[in-house]
């Protein structure tokens, strides 16, 4: 049973839910209606705070991303994508879990800086992501070499953007964003990773980064669509589900 | 059997139902994650052209809006919304099959009028919209006057505008927008009610409308938000659905 149709298991925040399905609509070359990507979005605002747990310091959200994953099941989806990086502590569960394949966000974003002669990548995420290492080792696989803001430094202006952006405050969100980038290149980085899919929202009020920003959100939903049009989903001739 | 969330229908067009889900979210007061509100959405583009089946030019959509109706019954939502005017042409079919209560996104959209003196509001929809009279009918059960654009001058670039936003090309349909308005404000309107969810996406390129705009998509999403605030639908503790 084939869904021919994009997943997102979303919520985590609802407002880089939105960017991304706008990233979604956006990236799907369509002159009209019918040439889009057929997608199906849960957006569960109410899943326990990932970061927070995996630090050991909040609620468990696993059960909470298993009841996500089994909805998407009951729906049918062809290809799951979560625009969350702090979920991904959970891939391998939620990848198990799931009866269509799982794109991983990390993987989607490391691959885009293939390009670029990247010497030394900041890591922007939560403190979840940072402790989880995921990032790190996917760099490593690749032999980029990495940058992990400093506890007491970067990485509360870090947390203070992610806050900001999930309680609707970008530009302040935005200042908060530039003065932990200019830590980044102060500390030798040339690219940075906006491994949190809030840190976008907060980078278009950052007038000049002057580093170049990989954008975790964009390149899942990059991932996503490509997936989706290899398959010719955007010639779907039916909307109802093979049930 | 409550299922504490929204249902969206969308897709029809996508970059509607993305602008929708991105007013959801700003219209919910909301400092973190978890206070928003659980949205469930069905982004189907492949549903036939909702216009031109009301003006007998095009194939039937409705099996496949049935077949989205249905999809939204077995995902379980607590109220649901079709961001996309046209759609509504079949309304009463749309309620009958659905579990949970439909909005009518002309009663929200006529209601928001109730605050102006408005002597004459001008109807910018597709022509399917106009044909099926329902914004016409709205409006005259609460005694507002109402102007429809003629044919052959601004609802050509009405559909124009239309057409270029589902392509993607906003600031050019603005430009189309932009003429219809001059037309509608020659003739005496000083409100215009944005009846088809790609104006909106468009009008963000007027610089000076010089006309009140009432946002369907806008008063849609209010009276969605609305209706989960009062039921608490954003302090569910708890994801899973009550099956």
């Amino acid at each position: 049973m084939s869904h021919r149709r994009i997943g997102v298991l979303g919520g985590m925040g609802p407002a880089a839910t939105a960017d991304f399905m706008h990233k979604l609509v956006l990236l799907t070359p369509a002159s009209c209606d019918q040439e889009h990507l057929p997608v199906m979005i849960a957006n569960l605002p109410h899943i326990h705070d990932r970061s927070r747990a995996i630090l050991g310091q909040g609620e468990d959200p696993w059960p909470q991303l298993e009841a996500g994953i089994e909805l998407m099941n009951r729906i049918g989806v062809g290809v799951l994508v979560i625009p969350c990086n702090s979920s991904h502590h959970w891939f391998d569960r939620m990848s198990a879990c799931s009866e269509a394949p799982v794109l991983h966000i990390a993987s989607a974003s490391v691959s885009a800086i293939a390009a670029t002669p990247a010497s030394k990548v900041a890591i922007f995420a939560t403190r979840g992501v940072i402790s989880s290492g995921f990032y790190q080792q996917a760099l490593a696989r690749r032999d980029i070499g990495f940058w992990v803001p400093g506890p007491t430094q970067e990485q509360e202006h870090i947390d203070s953007c992610i806050r900001l952006v999930k309680a609707g405050r970008l530009e302040e969100g935005g200042r908060s964003l530039e003065l932990a980038l200019r830590g980044a290149q102060s500390a030798g980085a040339d690219t940075v990773i906006l491994g949190c899919t809030e840190l976008p929202l907060a980078s278009q009020y950052v007038p000049a980064p002057q580093l170049t920003l990989i954008d975790s959100s964009l390149e899942l939903a990059r991932a996503a669509v490509a997936y989706g049009l290899e398959r010719r989903w955007n010639t779907a001739p039916w909307i109802a589900p093979p049930d």
